[in-house]
């Protein structure tokens, strides 16, 4: 268990990273940020901030070493950091759950390999893979390179005769995985925390909407059954213990005549910030709990429903309006340069009573 | 209203500016922390600080013209310094509420004058002051002194046949004020937010224990009729009209066959940190709200019974163990020396059912 005014390191300094440090404040723990731009969402709300590259080993090693603890806020950080940082100090969660869920591929292959359901999927590293993987799956089918996607990029939608070299190059002719089409009503998230000592805490399933590929709403809770919501806990709990994960981590879930899973997030999530307001316990806060060796805060409802709207671009200035209502509550990130489609920020309505 | 971004400037680096500097991160605007000490609870969460006296008027004048607007969260800050620094900026709440409620003696002639209760009290200058005053009240009575007394300092109780100048010696001769005796079976604490545009929302009254002088427990909803609970907001919006205050403002109350007025404190209030888990929007958060002119959170309870507890000295080293219930929620203060009696942190407990 971590003494109190020990240093928790952050790997990455968004908005995931800010909402960490606070609650890690919260708690006495001190924050240290790694993040190479110099400005960043979480290191106003930190302790110190390291401007440094993910490939800086000597910034990295001095890092590691003023660090009890670390952790990350995003999955892009280079796998290879993250093992180096591993040999000086715990990494929480550790770089397994990183690694495999950087690669498309790796990652549905360990879903599979868990008895657990995917979308169908082929490896794509050319135009002769892609031709065969579509004679094999149902239009329309994604696109998707392998590493380094998120919020809709690095993906391309395929339909009936389109140009499949444009669509290759489209994504940069990456090393790709085609994810065939899947029918599905909604796609939910689960988010559960798991402890130090394999205890798993679940929150409400968020039932999530997403526009130009980057989620805007998430409504709590989400329309499934008893039976539903203990499938999509069963799921968590399952590549959890097989990551042998510690703190929070969200699965991302088709929801149609069975449950497959979209994906998996080795941290905190968007679809998950309305457990600031809408929860007992925060994720932000359960992750910090998690990964310092206390026990897990109560996971359950403060009200009987929540919506999170992601506020994107000069979405950011509509937030005085927004808070004319006495049960919405604004977050904007701090981000200084307003860019269309960058999330910089967002906004949890509570339904009271 | 405050732009994004702008610049919310603190006075005072304790616990209150630490809880208030997260809430106004959270809605986007930058601190920064006006505070003598090198090392305090407030920097580590904020943009910056600047580290001088009280009386480095340079200081101050650059301080507050980086500023967009100012508070305070204590308030034993030096009238002149909040005079100065209202010169160059908005000080919100303004100087009159703070110069009223540093001076007991001033401040009980304030509540008077608005038709409100107090405890009998004479101003005490030398022995022949406390002779007389003694003659005209009950058993035990308090010597308090009239500035800078807080958490239970710069007071004693008077019983009979007590030595009179060892008294008036153990509060350093400082000009004082005699209160009498006043029966009562607990004290109360309504806290409100006061908006820009008069707006009054209240927070249920908590119940407050002390020991030594200082706030152990608060328990919230206090034991009160409606009835009772209508005196006490109506107490606080008298007090808050009077003042043009805008902010959160808490009013201490004595419960007896009447109410009546302890003392005010123009500034988030120890016996409101329940607020963080118990109430819809924190006491913290509509103080930021109130001063940048947006409108204020809903402050009704979102638990039917909520407990804060300090943590004094070397209770803070229990967190580990208070954690082990899942509806506790532990805020420590971050300060690096444990000293006892020192406010290190607290703790709240909700019945979240």
């Amino acid at each position: 268990m971590l003494r109190r005014g020990a240093k928790i390191g952050i790997l990455g300094g968004g908005q995931l990273g800010r909402m960490l440090a606070i609650e890690a404040a919260r708690l006495g723990f001190s924050v240290s940020i790694f993040e190479p731009s110099e400005n960043c969402p979480a290191a106003e709300v930190s302790n110190s901030h390291v401007v440094a590259d993910y490939s800086d080993y000597a910034a990295l090693e001095k890092f590691a070493k003023s660090c009890d603890i670390v952790t990350y806020e995003f999955e892009n950080i280079p796998i290879e950091t993250a093992k180096f940082i591993e040999k000086v100090v715990t990494l929480s969660p550790n770089s397994r759950a990183l690694e495999l869920t950087q690669d498309r591929l790796v990652e549905k292959q360990f879903i599979n390999s868990l008895g657990l359901k995917t979308a169908p999927f082929f490896e794509v590293n050319n135009l002769e893979n892609l031709r065969l993987a579509l004679s094999q799956t149902k239009y329309p089918a994604f696109l998707k390179t392998r590493r380094m996607g998120y919020d809709g990029k690095g993906q391309v939608l395929i339909k009936q005769d389109f140009d499949l070299s444009h669509a290759l190059s489209t994504i940069g002719n990456s090393p790709a995985v085609l994810e065939g089409a899947v029918e599905f009503e909604f796609e939910t998230s689960i988010i559960l925390a798991r402890g130090h000592n394999g205890d798993v805490k679940f929150y409400s399933n968020a039932q999530n909407i997403h526009e130009s590929g980057i989620l805007k709403t998430s409504i709590v809770p989400a329309s499934l059954s008893e039976t539903q919501i203990i499938e999509c806990q069963n799921i968590g709990k399952k590549i959890a213990d097989a990551l042998d994960y510690i703190g929070i981590l969200a699965v991302e879930l088709f929801v149609g005549e069975e449950i497959i899973v979209n994906e998996i997030a080795p941290r905190v999530h968007n679809s998950g910030h309305w457990t600031i307001e809408g929860a007992r316990c925060s994720q932000f806060a359960n992750h910090i709990r998690a990964i310092c060796g206390l026990e897990l805060g109560n996971t359950e409802l403060s009200a009987p429903k929540i919506e999170m709207t992601n506020l994107l671009g000069d979405e950011i200035l509509s937030i005085p309006t927004l808070l004319e209502d006495p049960n919405c509550f604004a977050h904007d990130y701090g981000k200084t340069e307003i860019k269309s489609g960058r999330k910089m920020g967002h906004v949890t309505r509570i339904l009271a009573r």
